[in-house]
This record gives structure tokens, sequence and C-alpha cells, in this order.
């Protein structure tokens, strides 16, 4: 018996039960870049050995989409972000391993039809928060994660297919790198959304084309190597080639 | 007040909230082709003059997949067919206006969360079946829709603009078409679902090149013009040809 979980969640159990609505819950694939890797937010509940995405639930009056936005400025404290619904989520037996030995009338036990989104953030806008129920808050890198909870590494995996089509349809390396990076940090980007390496010299070339980013005057500087030219988009530009979609394959 | 499908609801009433989860709906975008159009499946209400999209509800231990087949099958008996989930719809006051002047403790008359499928049927193979609550259940031409209750045009719109980015990606025509079409029907089916008109040389050469056609020893009799050669998908191509997605702008 997971005692302090459970101490937890009765605790919550008469607020949440007569403020959100049963059986809809919301779970978020928040996106961040870093170092070189795509990192997601993830917490870790008490008593358990297992990760969660960052999740809320429905008020009764309240849009689902203003649900999913108010789980993100929560974990994040960042908004106007970068959300999009992909996929909802409804086995019947999505939550049963972990409420396996709670008792049948806990609300957080029943069964949960789960709405998923994803956002895109700037990593360093974001203090990540904790929530009623865990005991860490934590970016983990998209490529090394750990255990996950539920259907939650599907989620994942299911957003990660969903960022590859939008790369050539929406603002993805907007909302992910900082306003300025280098043509390394762009290439790597785009490398571990499409999950395969790709030919420099192709790579600059073919986004060197799109007329979408602009040189800098300025350098990264601090690397042993040369320091590299720094970039930043031009918005409209990116915005006019997004409409009618990259052509290119990667 | 609608006193028949009042009295229609009331009804079922009792079997509904004891074997459907409360505040989910499935909705479903059916699509066939027909006589050079793609039509709509839809059904009018008793006592209303919206029409609306199929729908129906989740038994406590199902799956959200299967409530759509089942709702598919109901409507239309036909099963094994392209079914795809595209997007949950969840305005607090989404059914506000059909229910308004009915009692509040109505279990029709909750907040329906509803999760979106489109499914693309062979329009040969559908006897539309009525559900509970509908007067008619009919075929409508996309292009020359009726007033449709909720937010059930918007539905039909975000299916078609998916649509629209699943031509390149999916076998849209092999599930929309008979087994033997001629060009001009293929053509014209991507004209609707591009919602544009189509260069005839352009189409003819660009869907010949991806080798996906077979033409047969047949022709489609009965014209006054001459005879049209008739066509039929070579599917192992077609399939062959979808993994890398179709390149071209239409």
């Amino acid at each position: 018996m997971k005692r302090e979980l459970l101490h937890t969640l009765q605790g919550l159990e008469e607020e949440y039960a007569s403020k959100y609505l049963p059986h809809i819950s919301i779970d978020c694939v928040v996106l961040g870049y870093h170092d070189r890797n795509l990192k997601v937010l993830l917490l870790k509940m008490k008593d358990l050995d297992q990760w969660s995405l960052p999740g809320g639930f429905v008020e009764h009056d309240m849009e689902i989409q203003a649900a999913a936005e108010k789980t993100l400025l929560d974990r994040t404290g960042a908004s106007n972000i970068f959300l999009r619904q992909f996929k909802t989520y409804g086995s019947p037996c999505r939550t049963s391993d972990i409420y396996a030995d709670m008792p049948e009338e806990l609300w957080f036990k029943q069964r949960f039809i789960s709405i998923g989104y994803y956002a895109l953030v700037d990593y360093e806008d974001v203090e990540p928060q904790l929530d009623d129920v865990s005991q860490y808050c934590e970016w983990k890198d998209i490529r090394k994660l750990p255990q996950l909870m539920m259907d939650h590494r599907s989620m994942v995996e299911d957003a990660l297919i969903l960022l590859r089509k939008d790369l050539n349809y929406r603002p993805i390396g907007l909302n992910l790198l900082p306003e300025k990076f280098t043509m390394p940090e762009l290439q790597s980007l785009y490398e571990i959304i499409l999950g395969k390496k790709l030919n420099r010299g192709n790579f600059y070339r073919k986004i060197l084309n799109y007329n979408i980013l602009v040189k800098l005057d300025e350098t990264r500087k601090g690397g042993a190597h040369k320091s590299p030219d720094l970039y930043t988009f031009d918005e409209v530009n990116y915005k006019e080639a997004l409409e009618e979609g990259f052509k290119a394959s990667w």
C-alpha cells in the first residue's frame, strides 16, 4: 500500500470531486530544448518509482483548451505558448495498475479518458513547479526517459510523431529555440525530432534556401573551437514559408 | 417545447444513464463518394429543423475507439472501415441551444465533451439506419450541407482539413472510391477534398507518375461521350508510395 500517496489523494478528494468533471483528464507533453537535447517535463508521484506527464482536470464550466493552459501555467509558470491538442486516450484500464490496492470509491481511481496536448516552451523561461501529488518535477532527456506511468510513454511517442509532421507546417524551431542560436543547435533539434542524423552541408543548404534565418553580427563565445555564428528567425518569412509547407525531405 | 423529442429522451434516460459514462460522447464524420460528390451521413432529430452527425456514448468498460466503431456499425451496417480520431470538442456550452427549454435534470442535457472521428466508407455498401432520437438518416453533399446542430459544422470542416493533409499520407482514394473508377472520378474526388479545380493534364501526369493505378481492359459504358477507361488501385504500390508521402503540390 502506498500510504503517503493514498493519504494525499484522500485529502484532495472532496475538493476535486466538487470542482472537476468526472472521467475526464488532461495530460500535457511539455517539450523544451536545452544543451542540444529535447527535454520533456515530468513529475514523480509520491511513493511511486514511475514518472508522469503534467496533468489536470476540467472544471465544470471550463473549456478543455483552457484547462490545458491552466495545467501548463501551474507546472511551468509559462503562458501564451504553443499548445496543441493531439489525441484523446480512452482505454478503460489506463489507470488500473497505479490504484490497484486503493479503495474502490477513491475519486482518483475512477476511469479517466485523457485529452493529450503537446506544448513547446522556451526552456530558459520555465521554473518547474510541483503539483499536489508529486515529489519531483524535472526535465528529462526525451531519448533517455525514465519509466513512465500508465500510457504516458505512448503519449510522448505520439507527440513526437506529430511534431515530426508539424516540422514542415508549424513554427517548431521558433517555439523551442532561444532567440539566438547557432546552426549546429538548429540542426541537432531537427535531428532529434526526425530521429536521424542529417548531413551538415545538405541541411544548411536546404534551411538557408527557405530564407527564414537572419545571420547576426555576433558569435557564440566560450567554446574550445572557432566561435560559431549566431542566427535568429525572420518571423515574417518563417510564417509565410510554413503556409506552403516546407517541401524538402530532410 | 419539443414535446416528441423530450418524450423520446425521457424514455431513454434510465437505460443511458446506467449504461454510459457521463460527460463523454462520440461524433463521427462519415464520408462516402457518390456521383462525383463527397457525401456526409447526417441525421435529423425529431422536432428539430437541424441535422446532426451520427453520435454515441461510451459504455463503462469500452475502449473509445470501440465506441466509435459501434456508432458507425449501428448507423451504416459497415465494419472494418477506415476510422480515425481527429479532435476532441469541449466547449462548456456546446449543447445549450438544443436543450434550452428542457428540464435541467435530463441526462442528455449535461455537458458532453465529444471525441470526433472521421470514417471513409464505400457509399454502395452503406444502408443508413436511424438512431433512437432521429427521424431521418441521409447522405448530404458536403458542399451543400443543411443547418447542422451544435458544433457539428466545425467538425465537418475540421475533418475535411485533416482529409486534405491525409491525402498524401493515407489511402483516401482506396477507401472512398468503388473498386473500379474512371480518371475523371478520381480527379473530382481530389478536387472536392482540396477545394479547388485541378488541371486535367497535370493531374493525370502526377497521379500516373506514382505508379499506383492499374488500367483495366474495361470502359464505363452508358454515357453520351466516348466511354472512359476504368482503373483500379495497385494496393501494394499505393501503400508503399504513402510511406514516403506524395510530394506533389496538387
